[in-house]
């Protein structure tokens, strides 16, 4: 990552928050490819000199699916105007009636990338990709109805291990955040419960449902997990931004998680769109030596923003603001 | 038509779009008339050497009734501050809770209105007027539920062809679209499903349901309906417009309909106000020889809008994009 | 009428009521012909020397259809095994996902049959029979939804009138009964509310909604129209049975309305079965000379119960119990 | 009052409401405080030289409560950044899991206060001051549930009298307004309705719920009690700001009350926060001699917002337009 | 109580259960009285030489309403065939739109009532007797909504003091018992919540919602107090009833609660009926020196039944089966 | 299986159905065991000289739990009075809230138990034993939520192979047939869609939901699977009985489909109980050589039931009244 310039603002004056917005956002335009109604909920990850993303483009008639694209500094994408093609992978089953909110990680050999697939429902979907030009499709991890799921950046005790939110089949009023491991990317176990929406009374903008966003950054304090948030508002669902932090072995084990959100809907762009209030975070890069961190949320489930923040400050409030 | 003034303004380079926005939208405010909290689902029809129009004019009592108006360009408008008082036309129940989003349609010797009328639950009404002062109102088409009745401009098969959207006594979360037909615009029959909501995986900004709404116009490709579609998002309904070319003896008969959406809520006043994320037609005009389309619509429930097209590119867009 | 078996039972001892139930009932068993689960909700019509009915078979795969049925006597009947097949009548358009809830009435030289059509959901379907043996299906009254459409027995004012209850597409929680006329059993209209649904400190047992049961019978007081109503308990809705008088030449005029009911479940077949507590009228018999009345029923949406009274007695109460 | 300066703007030229907003809106922001997600449906009462008010700060864990502030010109507002902290005053069951919507009213001799107090869902708190330091907590007026208790500014035949709205542990989609005495702050009973929610066609805007705001204001045609009133659109509930006119004796006999809405949401901050649409009044400051009137309401449940209106003209509006 | 006969069963052999069943029930049948449609949820007490009674009868119109009862034996009753007509007691405001599920209780000199009044919803009403012939009502003690409003026989710290049951304006998913306070059954204060429903978990019969149910009995080991709780399965509520012992002083502090219950709806009186798997208790008769407890139950919303059981066996089975 | 006394009746003379009940329906009452509410859905194997059954005891406080029991004869059962204690199988995460609904199976070389386990809502849990005697919990299968899941009782393919019912963690509105494999019991994957509920008009009693219910009998024609179809009346869940036959190999293809149900509720313990109208299968015996099938089954969640078939005229049934 030397050479890689880090997309990077410093904190402006008088902003005593632990996140703050990119003077630029949102960084991608709904309309930033031909088909696009909206390009939100995405992943990036660094890739050769640059950045490589993987995007939820919703075209016009409203369906969803995933596109690659790329950029020198993290900030200006170039996306590609087709959507990903998938090969077979470990299966030959790859149906897919759509492919939404991805998530990309770097793993031994290759990058994975998962994503909520239609199968009869919402499930999480595998695949993968060494040079994001041939992409390959895996067998689902679970059954549906489940979104967001997220992989750990390594094994942990030999087995792969995913983040998932198991849900139904709509708009889901609830959601917890689980863990899951496999041996071979193909059949998983082991499903253990990470941590739960909030009693409304702790801590209201968590309360109705929670779900992982990037993948976990392994600090000395544990695996850091951004995550988004849901309250029920009486006009519809507000998603916001925290950050837990959990046990590097055994990440079923919550050490720390914010009772106050990290960022949350405020600015136009946020509050107007496709679903207003939206901050849905799905990727972050980080420079441990900078100790520096750059998230990617999907505001307003219609545009890309871009939140900066130092990392030592995130894992410390999180641990000053604990539930 | 040949002296009216045609409200219109060209493309705007690098719009890639076949429907554009006027560019000083909204052209009529919510506050317009003294009494109105909203003004929006209006509709317009060439009259005189200019233009008249039937507005949906919400007061601030939030009460719904419609108002006439004049235009000389079909921009700049008039409104009364009086709705439209009704006499007895083919009937003597002209009762009426409510009117709203009107659509008027010249045929044979007059100007036809239909409208949502409230009798014990929305249904659609009908009126007639020879010069938008003196009104007439007739028998209800249907039987409580319905909304978005819309005449086409001629008899089809020796009668008259109303298109509708049965729905039920609330905020409705499904609705087709019915043809049905009527020797005497007093008594109707021949219900036919012209077309549905579609699967959420095919076109899901019209999934939930949808609408007819300017009167269709008659061109080689048969009948080109511009209606409106509506998603459930987890923040509630979206509202996006699109359009269908319907065979001109067997309006039932849907030759092609747009997979995307051709206009959606993306402007500040379409996504904020009394309603967010709306956009609903009401009305066009059109030029054939000048090949122009100008389609009223309602923003956010709040105000008027206006947009232009050509109407040759949104029908070949209709046949090229078609579900 | 005259040699024809009137269906009968005097009323028993002690009772007080002013409807009673056949002792023998139900008097038609849910499994009655090989395919059925269930029969119910079914009409019957004096008939050259006997009786002919027209009965609603839900088959084992719970798919509703209806099947003629003939009897001598009006208890013991024999049902085809075979469901009506209709040919066209005057229209080709004779598309019917599914029949259910049948009416049948004699008028000027056939007999006429309506019945809860699927198209698109629940619509009025409507067709004659001259024997009971060929059927013929005419264009459906009205719009989906609705249900619950029964003919007058003579054209009023000229036309042919028809009670409905617009409905929606599901299990619909309101409904009210309204009257529309037609010059031809093909085109509908003046649509007029006859009487809603109750306020629940009024009538809770009708203050859901209500829908017309048997076809209207001409008494010199006006129609005497015996409808269902329901009531929304804790654990589901609850039918019962009342009546109305309407007046003779404008049937959206209510003379008089039950405010208790006729009768409502209290046997065991009433109360287990299907959809337990359901009390449903669809035919009566009367003897106006006798003083007779027989009304069919579907019970618990199970079996075909029959009740009886004395018609004076039934208009009398009307009269005397009136909200 | 008479040195204390009068937050004022005199009404803008070419407007024709009674209503008109601070140009400077909103006089609080929702991050005025370090640990604050919004501010909003605060109360202010003149105190010493200025004024002092109590502020709803829902902290960024989004848990509520309030907290005092004070002001110079009512404008200008330092708000504490600790919440008020709670003594015992007449009982020692001061348990809160949280506090909302606060109201002040100096009564006496002291300074009360009420707001929507939690225990075991939301009921009505009271409090008081006599300096805006310490603070007592008094016996919770009702049973849960409950929302905007506001206490008439005297005693009414010898009585404490406060204005509530029953409502239920969710999102309440219906509500009234009710009047309840106590001899003592202790024990309330003498519960009287005051008035309801409207039937949609009268008056839209507060068909689905209403509630009292400031406190109400005693004037030559009885009480002025400016209250929000509810409608439910297809995309959630819009509140609007009305007024009414009690019996000055028997409170709960109303004299006038608005059709037509006071103050609708149509600014930009009233349209976008984290509830769209909301106009929430729940205080006011009146000088009768120079006949001006200051309404402080919440504005998108995210800021404070500041409205004026000459008194007289507000009671003559409420007159002039009454259902 | 010596004289006057206790209505008993002694336990059937084999019968292992706390509590049983009597031989004969349902003791009150639905129509027992001309107009009624059905009889439950009704309260007695001991009167003169024998008992009276408060019976919730619905008539057929299934209004409801309180009537008067005697009995003998408290297992054959005569009840009144008129309502029980009010006078005005310490208010001229008695309101009623209905009243139902009465309890009644002998304290100082007098009988109270209390029931389920109809003012602008359910709240809880008060009445007295002296004799059951006259009967005056008071001030309702709430404001709505609420049920299940039940008196303790005795002050407790000088003050009279009732448990009740929040609820909403419908068929309430939700529900929890707490006690009032009133120093002169006008005004009532210090409200404590008493018990809540129960995790799914631990009792999950218990775990939709709880309300009082007869009069609470005062014993060495506190106020026992019989109560109903209610689960919520796929076809709807079933009502079963349980026992708690509370502080005799203190009576929001519950020192014990039946896990299991006492008794569930079994018997075919309470599976089948107007609202099926409903055992509703509402009054008891207790002889402490013969160690016998007479139960009052309403079945199915239909009938009233009687059970019995060893007093100090329920309190021990209480005792061992906490919570 | 040759000495063990197969359960079996003739079929009745007259009876025209595929499957008939035991006469002595319910063979297990919901008392048999002194601490349970109701017993059903449950699942018998045969076992030594007899058979063993692991049965679904709900206890008075209504929680779930599974009993093992045993029987000579498969009719006359005896349960033991304590739950089934787990011991650490292929994990130590053992937690449970509640089991309900288990099926047994012997496979290899030792009996399998599943089961729906409670673990943060309903998921898949699975056990084995070699004796009834001791029982070992392994990891749970799936995600919650999940129901209904069953074990092929052999390898396919070298794997382990699953049937569930994805859900949600309610009284779930929709649900489809699922098959996972497994190398190892522990790790699941290869989820594919068996078959889903049906559509409406297609085949009605299995259009809410369906899951797999006894475990499948392999036959000439492939899997057979007996499996419960849900459809939503007005008033609640009704559950019958169908058939299905799965491909041998591929048991995600369904061969032939029960169009009818197999049996439905009809006899009054079917229509009374905690859930009136469910038929739930959770076991089968079959004897090939003598061509007998009985079916253990649920009734109203309430008792165990016992029905009996041909085994060649189910498949036969299920391949000539395919969907």
């Amino acid at each position: 990552m030397q050479n890689r310039p880090f997309p990077w603002q410093d904190k402006p004056e008088n902003c005593q928050d632990v996140i703050w917005r990119h003077n630029e956002n949102p960084i991608i335009d709904r309309y930033s490819i031909p088909t696009s109604n909206s390009i939100f909920n995405s992943a990036v990850v660094p890739f050769e000199d640059g950045y490589a993303g993987v995007f939820r483009c919703d075209n016009k008639a409203v369906q969803m699916n995933i596109f690659a694209g790329f950029s020198k500094n993290g900030i200006d994408w170039e996306i590609n105007h087709e959507p990903i093609k998938m090969q077979a992978g470990n299966t030959d089953m790859i149906e897919s009636d759509y492919k939404y909110d991805p998530r990309v990680v770097f793993i031994e050999d290759r990058y994975w990338i998962t994503w909520c697939n239609g199968y009869h429902g919402p499930t999480i979907g595998i695949g993968y990709t060494f040079d994001f030009k041939e992409f390959f499709q895996c067998e689902n991890a679970f059954l549906p109805f489940n979104r967001n799921g997220v992989l750990f950046p390594q094994k942990i005790n030999g087995k792969y291990a995913m983040l998932s939110r198991p849900s139904d089949n709509g708009h889901t009023p609830f959601g917890d955040i689980y863990v899951s491991y496999s041996p071979d990317m193909k059949y998983w176990g082991e499903h253990r419960c990470v941590m739960k929406a909030t009693a409304f009374e702790d801590s209201a903008w968590q309360c109705t449902k929670i779900g992982a966003g990037p993948i976990p950054i392994l600090t000395k304090e544990g695996w850091l997990m951004i995550y988004h948030g849901v309250i029920t508002t009486c006009n519809g669902f507000r998603y916001a931004m925290g950050a837990a932090l959990l046990d590097e072995n055994e990440p079923d084990k919550v050490k720390y998680r914010t009772q106050p959100y990290l960022l949350g809907p405020a600015a136009p762009y946020e509050l107007m769109g496709d679903v207003p209030n939206v901050v849905f975070p799905c990727a972050a890069l980080h420079d441990e030596k900078e100790d520096k961190l750059a998230i990617y949320y999907g505001a307003a489930d219609t545009v890309v923003g871009l939140a900066y923040g130092k990392l030592s400050e995130v894992i410390q409030f999180t641990k000053d603001n604990s539930l």
